[in-house]
């Protein structure tokens, strides 16, 4: 027990340190708008115990971001049972901590990709574990992007262990797809979950360093890259279609969204993965051989080996 | 089963019906845009028979309306017995039927509210029974056009049976209600579900010709008083942050948006009660005192009795 909580303290201390560099290297990158900055507590349902509570960070109408949002958080509180029943296998109503830093930044430029990243420590009865992961979604297709992100990840796994990067890339295909559209929400990048969670999450915090550090180097160049692309009102109009999709996966599948949700998470901050604008269109169709269709003929294909 | 095989029928032909009354109504009342349709059919699951179809109309970039959408479907399947279970309490696959007429409208105005109506038969194994209702998502507030709606449809049921109402009333409030953000979606109308599952929907026949046919009565004198309200880029702002409550709803909790998704509906007929644009705003607040507030407190608190 007093190697988890030691864990559990690591996990949330190397999680704020990771937004707090992130932060930073963003609004270097932004030049237009700062960062504002939003403590809040959460509310206990433990008589006598503190809740926890987190930081929001927000950028907005920057010059590079229309909105970039990256929160930290560290709550304690009790699984309603049905939640208990969805991760652990029991019916019981039962306390959790979860700790994790996570960040979606949505660029103003349709030419630079929207990003997802996070990573997080739960713990719940008698289990803890790691999660997280990393994923690119472009309105645009610039073959070298989606490369150059995958690689960063594979070479971040592949310093633990060579067989993370094959098995975390395909679980991020699998994870980021909507099946009512029959897409993959982006390009996807690497996911993973319940890291120690059967035998014990101390053997994985060398690899959290490695991946919550590898963030910046896996997303920055491609904004160096393609910031002064070129873009009109046809990639505006598309980007913002391709939003509708961000916000259709968010709010009918993410797991983080329902559990932060069903778990009195903090509304606004949870939401705060929500596009700031988005449309929808009744029966959009890309015009054949455009880079629309070109997008969308890669999202509803079969993934590709980005890291060969 | 006979009897039930022409309810079907006849459920089916109402529903086709309405659509187009509602349709020619409201191209009339636009004036600027007409709806175009699509016809489609429906993929089966059980070899040699066929899956139904439907006919999705919608009218974009009116003078009055931004999007109108009034669908028609008639289709046929197999439950899946997730499905299934929850609203048959059985474990094994179902065959099912349903039928209805559902629209979502969204004007250009935001001094003219949002509405949304839905009138269903639904067969599956040995149970039958209609469903619907309409409701009201204003984004300024008029008490009048509140009271006017409700007041139609209160008179709708009570033509029937004086609980229908109140029953109704209540039950629309408690499902158009988001938890996560404290505040019902709008000001309400009436829901229903479930009527004759238990011993026969032939005695709601009635019923439901007189709701399916109350829908233009409930709202386009709304319509015809607001239209030519002023507004500008403040009422336009705040509009698009509602209808991103509006987006949250549909896919979180909406359970025919689930139903249809998960039955392996229509999906761009289904996404087509999301709103053509809409905003997310981290920790928006309205200004105390002004009209957007008003609102909120309205939302936030006990739902009024509209019709009294």
């Amino acid at each position: 027990m007093a190697e988890v909580d030691e864990l559990q303290e690591w996990s949330s201390e190397l999680f704020q340190r990771t937004q707090r560099q992130i932060c930073e290297a963003l609004e270097a990158r932004d030049g237009g708008a700062r960062f504002s900055s939003d403590h809040w507590e959460r509310p206990s349902e433990v008589a006598g115990q503190s809740g926890g509570g987190g930081e929001s960070r927000v950028l907005r109408n920057g010059a590079l971001f229309e909105q970039a949002g990256v929160n930290f958080s560290a709550v304690k509180g009790i699984l309603p049972s049905q939640v208990a029943s969805a991760i652990l296998q029991t019916e019981s109503e039962t306390e959790f901590f979860a700790t994790g830093v996570s960040l979606v930044l949505h660029p103003r430029s349709p030419m630079v990709p929207t990003v997802h990243a996070n990573f997080r420590f739960i713990r719940a009865g008698t289990h803890a574990w790691f999660g997280g992961g990393a994923d690119l979604t472009p309105y645009y297709l610039f073959e070298e992007d989606c490369r150059h992100f995958h690689r960063v990840w594979k070479t971040a796994c592949d310093a633990h262990d060579p067989e993370f990067y094959p098995r975390f890339k395909r679980w991020c295909d699998e994870y980021f797809y909507l099946p009512h559209r029959g897409e993959t929400r982006g390009v996807g990048g690497i996911f993973f979950d319940h890291l120690g969670k059967d035998d014990s999450p101390v053997q994985y915090q060398r690899f959290m360093e490695t991946v919550s550090g590898a963030f910046l180097e896996s997303y920055l160049p491609i904004v160096d890259r393609r910031r002064d692309e070129p873009w009109g009102e046809q990639e505006r109009e598309f980007q913002l279609l391709r939003r509708g999709r961000y916000a259709e996966f968010n709010l009918l599948y993410d797991r983080g969204t329902q559990f932060g949700l069903r778990t009195g998470g903090r509304t606004e901050s949870i939401m705060m993965s929500l596009p700031p604008v988005a449309r929808w269109e009744y029966g959009h169709q890309a015009p054949a051989g455009s880079r629309e269709a070109e997008l969308l003929s890669l999202l509803r294909g079969t993934p590709r080996d980005w890291a060969a």
